[in-house]
């Protein structure tokens, strides 16, 4: 049996980010640049006033307070018509270009407007440049601004904004398939009988997905048969990932590896030494990654959080593809009875700067009601024996 | 001129959570409930097997090995038939229900199977319990699972799934309108001329506001007129939130404030001791919260942060409603200049359990590009004069 980091390791050595994709700018959002950018203008595009003010020649205004001819009034979006002479001011607004021969901006508030307007004192000697923002100080035609697998943010939407570009290439998020197996299911509208339950994994596993941004198709419930779970497997096969639940463990009825096995699957692993989630499969069928997890409502949350998160990150083109994983204070003592990987429902929380974790009450891999009170999984590593109050242990957030 | 901290607390006050709206499940994801929610079954809903093996009468386990004669094969979501008496055992898989006389089940793996198939050779002494799931042990029909106010995470869809509440109350997330003001702007598919700019904030707000989850409208680009102002906030006004961008600071042309008094807008604020951000303004008219930001991309940018974003969570029920904080160790000296706050693009980081954060380079509040190096907002508080390198300092976390 592999180990979880070893798992890990696989699957995102199989994974390849998908083609690039060309798309509106704004739907660039949560995706990943495909492409360098380059900026199609100089940023600011002109000399431009910082301020509200007047647009002065420095020199005149070595002794305060002096008075100046107000020769203009410069609006954003308009060009200055007049070249400030010696003695000389335009009063000028704040992302206007400065007119030639002025060389610094005064602002409203170190100034004293005189009757009738067309004469201002100004109250405090001006710097050369200051107030301005030179043309080019904070890009340059030609200049790539933003590189090819970079996040999409608001920030890099506003600069997309800034130079123009409508249309981008990113790395699209992946298509996702999901597919729950098993004769007890019933789905969610109907009241189960008395050896039923509701399909509660197609739709976690489906939030967990389109979280990611991933366009996500819920293929439905299928008895434990394979002719149903082959004929559905084709249906999945025209996905980017196909995740499956269920079907995977010791049982008779288990049949979803068999399936997988019968059309050529390339199978990458079949069982991971970690608790919960033992049981799962990794493959992959023509360009169509295949992940098989267990039935158990926690071993499918937590085999997602491991194995598909980094997977479709890596799709999607991200580097930092890996949940956020922190270290905390334990706050209860742990036992480790088990020689696999242990991912606990757990608490986090900091408090004068100092992270602390404890596990969440929980009844085993079926008690999904118990990772509702938890924001992170708790990682008990398979080399260690016994976790004393106050040690420091891994944690991997999840996020609200 | 009031403090951000003032300016953060007289904006959530105003706000209260919007009317809760019914929806389908799987579309709360990312909402609050706005509601509790009662599970509708026990869970587990019978006593469970929680392995694939044997179940047994533990105390025929006593002295091992042992063969027992096998009655039946009980498959996931079928009813046994058969009492287990002594001396018996019925084959069960994972997810079964147990059947009535055995009170324990020992796993395929510490077992032997005899042929003709209907005898089984147990290898390992069974304590009463063991491997069964008790009906009811994770939740009790009529049992509170999620309460008024939570988050809506995968784990959550997975509870909804589980007790059949395939619609749901949830505090909706807000409408937002988008409005940018100023002569000199023009959009991204145009190139500018000499002295315009395109309209990047319009796009970044758009954005910082989708990814909260919030509906957004961009009304566009309106002149520096009153009468184009005016006509445009009344489309504006149809929505939770009106966001303004541009037009609020001292310039003559800076029409904004006026036309919001104009129709009777209860203003709360208009400037704030903050840089970038000094001129914005909050305000409401009748249903819809106004917030004027000024024009500048990083003051838009950091404005919509401190003020509109605990505002849109407020709204959408969150009780967790501002950006994630952190201290962290800076890396470069810091001298303060002035005495309002102010609000750094920086650059986040842990290192062996350790944080820091360094200030990025930046040519002030026009300059939108350093802020796409950056991965949070360094706070330079208003009362202290200089910070060392090494001093802890506040952070707020942006996401990816």
């Amino acid at each position: 049996m592999i180990t979880v980091d070893t798992a890990i390791k696989i699957v995102t050595e199989a994974v390849r980010p998908l083609s690039p994709k060309r798309v509106h700018f704004e739907d660039g959002l949560g995706l990943c640049l495909a492409q360098d950018v380059q900026s199609d203008i100089d940023m600011p595009p002109f000399n431009r006033s910082a301020m509200d003010g007047y647009a002065v020649i420095a020199e005149d205004t070595a002794n305060v307070p002096v008075e100046l001819a107000v020769i203009e009034n410069i609006a954003a979006g308009y060009a200055p018509t007049k070249r400030v002479q010696r003695g000389q001011a335009s009063k000028i607004m704040t992302g206007a270009a400065t007119p030639d021969g002025a060389d610094a901006v005064v602002k409203f508030e170190e100034t004293e407007s005189l009757e009738p307007n067309s004469r201002v004192k100004i109250l405090k000697t001006a710097k050369k440049g200051s107030n301005i923002s030179n043309r080019g100080e904070d890009m340059r035609v030609g200049q790539t601004v933003l590189f090819k697998g970079t996040p999409i943010r608001p920030q890099e939407i506003g600069i997309l904004a800034t130079v123009g570009k409508s249309d981008v290439e990113v790395f699209p998020a992946p298509t996702v398939g999901i597919i729950s197996t098993g004769d007890e299911l019933v789905d969610v509208a109907r009241k189960p009988a008395h050896v039923q339950i509701r399909n509660s994994n197609g739709y976690s596993l489906s939030a967990q997905a389109r979280r990611l941004g991933a366009d996500v198709e819920l293929l439905g419930i299928v008895k434990d048969t394979k002719k149903e779970i082959f004929d559905m497997i084709q249906r999945g096969l025209k996905k980017d990932v196909l995740i499956m639940s269920g079907g995977v463990s010791m049982g008779e009825y288990d049949l979803v590896g068999e399936v997988m096995k019968d059309i050529n699957t390339r199978i990458y692993f079949e069982k991971v030494a970690l608790r919960p989630g033992k049981p799962v499969i990794f493959g992959r069928k023509d360009d169509t990654l295949i992940f098989a997890l267990p039935g158990n409502p926690v071993a499918s949350f937590v085999t997602f959080e491991l194995f598909i998160y980094p997977a479709i990150r890596k799709m999607m083109g991200f580097t930092a593809i890996h949940r956020n994983m922190m270290k905390a204070s334990l706050e209860t003592e742990i036992i480790v009875k088990r020689k696999r990987r242990e991912y606990r429902p757990a608490l986090f929380r900091t408090q004068d700067n100092v992270s602390y974790v404890s596990p969440v009450e929980w009844h085993g891999s079926a008690d999904l009601l118990s990772t509702t009170r938890a924001n992170s999984l708790l990682i008990v590593r398979e080399d260690i024996e016994k976790y004393a109050v106050g040690q420091l242990i891994d944690v991997m957030l999840l996020p609200d």
